[in-house]
């Protein structure tokens, strides 16, 4: 049985989706601070600052896959945050530490972009995505046996939240052992998921087999 | 027909505006990094001071053209955002690639304080202009045809809207086109127009014709 | 009499609220950017460090200042907005404005931090706090001439406002002119000034008469 | 008595809430900045990246106990806040320079990392928490005081957040003194207590005696 002050801490579901935004908002920015402006000695005509700025594109490429794997994770925990009536202590550290793993996302995105071609940059960042997933299918499992979310929630919600983390899952771990080919694959791959999950197309046959 | 997941997904507005309320606070404040204090050494006399403060001023003025920039799609965004009940995970994304424009601006910025001369930095800045409008006319359109803002929405409100951006572009694009001459013309027409929609002046004649 | 646009954008207080605190939250922080650690290489010993530690004692003063500086206008913008039931466009653009100059204050700190013995650098701060200062005036008179504030605001309210920003700009002046002595002076006035709102001790005759 | 300013000033104790959690944001993620991605001169080799990867782990393990530490405060802040109906200026001010001292964590994880053999970084890092736990106390005592929390909190629940505060703190002092020995037993003690805050353990004795 928990102690009395842990039975009344961290129960404001607001002040977590409060600092969730923010934590999400700055890491969001902060992978701009990435793209660095090229420097002003190197660059004397219009081609030159062409030439630096398709220098860059690697690094845009990374950024813009980062912002990707941010946006997909910030909906998704919104998606679970809105279910739930309450919080307690336990679910606020399970998000807690589900937003260190947010704020490692621009150390891992620097560290691919700079060692793009090297498979252990690769796997970290898979690495990170993996932690991002099992925190929030923790989050979610836990507040299920707390019944935390609100009553009218369905078995089929259920059923649809676990599966389409396990199906991200699955396809994120098949893009970072295509890194056995190279890591571009991987990467294309990884991409590819992730534009499906963000525009979520309707003319894919497995898609429509998500329901 | 969408996945059961993504028909629940994203529904949470006011988390959307405080993700948004957050990039754009980040955003503003990281531009002003750009604005590097003059190096201790180069400095011995007030005079000295002065000078280098003085040699700051372009970067202040492209500083505060963002901050204007961020400002004027602030409103934008915070207006469409209020019309709205409540948001899907389209208009979610749709948002998400928004703040993905606005996260931009800071390198954007930083491009053409570095690049003042350059025309490409220039189009670079005028294209993330336009993303920004882009992304708020077709939030609007969307929301418009999912009938997500609130019942009643005149349609002259909805012709102000998408009047608003349209002639907003226009005139960020003949700015754009002034840097045929040089990007200086380019720079103060356009901050000619951010004053104008910030300070929203009366006594001009096409500001009552857009009415 | 303004557009249809203009007559229903940036209503909204709350996300005018929201990004204040961002814009603030990010500024308080981005100030400790500027206390960097001492260089590896330089110390060798624990007195090393902690002798390295006290030369950055001038930068800890100035950075408490600022952080004095910026939680005395949280308070003061807060209290505002609280008193108004909605806002309109200008008044966020007042807003907008006076964020601008609190976006400025890591710039202004760190220009004073760095060359602390600077007119320029003092001035230049005073400044800042000016523009702060006359920002949240002309928000608090325009409201009150636009009919923003909730109708139970006695006039005694409104002068206690106006009071508090004319006494504090006052002293802030007084503490910039004492820069014809020498900086140090200036910087301790200013943070007398500070501490007394901030603490805002009972036993001092002025500021009972502020009542 | 204090002045009519003072007395309507400060009191909207959600903007405290939003400020709060936009420092605890930026804060935390300013925190990955430190950990520095590997110079890409070093690194030939997918062992070379390794190698350098496993030389970035004391800095791994300082930026985990700090984000733990942010945690453990940001509940404990949250719990309070939570149960107050109302601010007044007094208790804004409180946590101000609680929110300082948040804005330090940043800075003074950076010593340790940098420093962690040195006995003056480890006590710089503990004066931190010191001021964080002792800011929270004198917060909860204040509001006490001027019975700003609602009126069903008993005495059990008054006793059970001083408690928690106190031990919290003695366990804290216990670790820094273990730097005696030397500044990893003291690291190492303290990781051990976060944990068991962070987790909560239930098997074990005294943290069932602090019921």
């Amino acid at each position: 049985m928990p102690s009395l002050y842990n039975r009344f801490a961290g129960q404001n579901i607001e002040r977590l989706a409060a600092l969730s935004d923010g934590i999400f908002a700055v890491a969001m920015t902060l992978l701009v601070l990435d793209l660095r402006v090229p420097a002003r000695e190197a660059v004397h005509t219009e081609q030159d600052l062409w030439r630096a700025l398709i220098a860059l594109s690697p690094r845009l490429l990374v950024y813009l896959m980062s912002l990707m794997t941010l946006g997909i994770f910030w909906v998704g925990q919104q998606t679970q945050l809105n279910h739930f009536t309450r919080s307690d202590r336990n679910l606020a550290w399970i998000h807690i530490v589900f937003l260190c793993a947010v704020s490692l996302v621009p150390f891992t995105t620097s560290l691919l972009a700079e060692f793009i071609q090297y498979r252990t940059a690769l796997l970290i960042y898979w690495l990170n995505i993996v932690a991002l997933g099992g925190m929030l299918y923790w989050s979610w499992s836990y507040a299920v046996r707390q019944k935390l979310p609100a009553e009218d929630i369905s078995a089929e919600v259920h059923r649809a939240v676990v599966r389409r983390i396990a199906i991200a899952q699955s396809l994120y771990a098949i893009g970072a052992l295509l890194c056995v080919v190279n890591t571009y694959c991987s990467i294309a791959f990884i991409v590819l998921v992730q534009l499906n999950y963000a525009i979520a197309p309707r003319f894919c046959w497995w898609t429509r087999n998500q329901e």
